[in-house]
């Protein structure tokens, strides 16, 4: 079987402002190393993907960016959505167009803007879930070994009395999804061991997916099969648009994989992580003695300790005598946040929204 | 008696970086209102000397920014230090050129880069030290009543049992003048009710300083009559250099005040301050619900208390969780300041010294 990755890079980051933007979203920016997270994305997966068989659903606003970092993709393969409607949509485009191309195929269904240190880990893992992935009706995503009681993230609860072994992993039957926990709930959680972080990949084969659409969101496989009727694997503009407009929202998590049967799951620890806020970023950098991330040019940290200075406009940042920030300065905006409150980074932009000529 | 005064603005401020720099000290700075300090102190004296009296005394790269600032001062009243040595030698200066052009004048000398709100009082207190000073040998000082046990300031010791009354305010005799003290010592100098802060203002006849220098400081007096000898009240380049070449680098208030007899104080309130640091400029400005001062354009104060925003870039500036910061932009360095640690400044000014390029 052939196998395709579709990458799903339509979000709008609003917890990376300054540096993410209406214009700019999280997924274009290069957080770690010299790559943005969805270069990274997609040079990981070519590992096992070829190109073309690499699609990238975004929003319409963002082909040319994406076009613009990632070249080597195909132009019919990046997809625009007119109008944001959560992911089953997104799926089912994706899944009605490699239908077209090659009805046999297996894909892996990827975000766009996490961030992997042990590419090799993850490599094997999707070896693992495409192989049980090649099995009439599996549906397979991959979870994360939780390393601490985090309540950021939704969890999959797996049978760890139950487990076949494909490739170098073990593959495990899922009990059932859990929405983001409170604290107590994620230490029991994290206590059992039959928990993981779900990382929002599925691998599943273009037959399954189909057939899963067609039990679970009926609508929304017809809208599908009629609207890209014919298209060849290329569809067009008015397709997408027609499809788009008529589409309920919903997530594949709610429509698909909170309802299917014969769901599994592939653990495995490979250095993951959502990166969420700049506290996500801060957390994920080597640090100096004092616990300080400088990604700036120049700069003068006077008794600071365990903050992340960010510039990339030349000018002097100077810190004197404080602890645990952020300082991130771009081309016509500086932030200063507590790295315990870049979640609330969102309120700023809320506040900026007002006024749009602030949040372009 | 006429009147003169003479403005000290030699100053290097490092302590306003990075709106203070080499080229742009503090006291050209526009920290309160829409008048930097030095002309504000200007307008402010000008009430009771005339323009033609007031001499500015400053390093000579400032003298054209004296003139910018402070266009209705004669430019053969702004007087450029070659080099820098202490307050004894330009109080000499000033005393030797005010000494040709009237030698029964009564002066004041003044820093430049205070501020002070109550402008009645201090101007009423400047009418009662003039009428003190023209008793012969009367050497005056401006004491500031203290409001907290402040170990910042030095501290003048008064006699609280005998004085008399000049104008609008009492004049006492001055028992000693006491370095920054501790807190305890600090404590102890406020419950006395006889020590007061010692505000760098001095006011005295010409032949009661002449004299004084004469007695306490004879070498640099001579110096100063040689090399001033014939200028007829208007200095030349060359006999500022002379003379500040050959000067001893020495205090006023060491060479002078703590040695001389009849000195006096005049006691008051007038809202001063001698804006030390940015804490000084935070603590002395009106704040919003939240404790907070915007000095800047555009902003966004997320969960933000009791701190600074300036800048003048048109950046959004946007502080997310933060309690007690300075956040200062100007146009090639931005500062993030605890402002319990603002006199740490000068910290971050030695480090970019090394890297002249960087501290213009």
């Amino acid at each position: 079987m052939k196998q395709y990755a579709v990458i799903m890079a339509g979000g709008v980051g609003t917890r990376f402002w300054p540096q993410s933007r209406e214009a700019f979203p999280k997924q274009f920016l290069t957080l770690f190393g010299n790559r943005s997270l969805i270069q990274q994305t997609v040079d990981r997966i070519s590992k096992r993907v070829p190109l073309e068989n690499i699609l990238i659903i975004t929003n319409q606003k963002y082909i040319g960016l994406v076009n613009q970092q990632l070249p080597e993709i195909p132009l019919e393969n990046i997809l625009g959505e007119p109008i944001a409607k959560n992911t089953a949509p997104c799926v089912a485009l994706a899944a009605e167009v490699i239908h077209q191309r090659d009805g046999n195929a297996v894909m892996a269904v990827l975000p766009a803007d996490h961030i992997i240190f042990d590419e090799n880990t993850f490599l094997n893992i999707m070896d693992s879930a495409f192989l049980k992935a090649q099995e009439q009706d599996a549906i397979v995503t991959v979870g994360i070994q939780p390393s601490h009681p985090e309540t950021g993230y939704g969890y999959i609860h797996f049978n760890g009395n139950s487990k076949s072994t494909y490739g170098k992993h073990d593959v495990h039957a899922v009990h059932g999804f859990k929405e983001k926990p409170d604290l107590e709930k994620a230490k029991y959680f994290l206590e059992t061991g039959e928990y993981l972080w779900n990382s929002g990949m599925f691998i599943w084969s273009v037959p399954t997916i189909r057939t899963a659409y067609q039990t679970y969101l009926p609508d929304m496989f017809s809208l599908a099969e009629t609207s890209f009727a014919g298209s060849n694997g290329t569809v067009t503009v008015q397709q997408l648009t027609s499809f788009f407009n008529s589409c309920a929202s919903i997530s594949v998590d709610y429509g698909i994989m909170e309802k299917a049967k014969d769901v599994f799951v592939v653990p495995g620890s490979f250095g993951w992580n959502d990166v969420g806020s700049w506290s996500a970023v801060y957390d994920l950098q080597d640090k100096d003695e004092n616990g300080n991330v400088k990604a700036a040019d120049i700069h003068s940290l006077v008794n600071t300790k365990n903050s992340y200075v960010s510039s990339k406009s030349g000018k002097i940042i100077a810190l004197v005598g404080v602890n645990n920030l952020a300082v991130i300065e771009t081309d016509d905006a500086i932030l200063v946040c507590n790295l315990d409150a870049s979640q609330d980074v969102k309120k700023v932009v809320e506040s900026l929204k007002d006024d749009k000529a602030k949040f372009k």
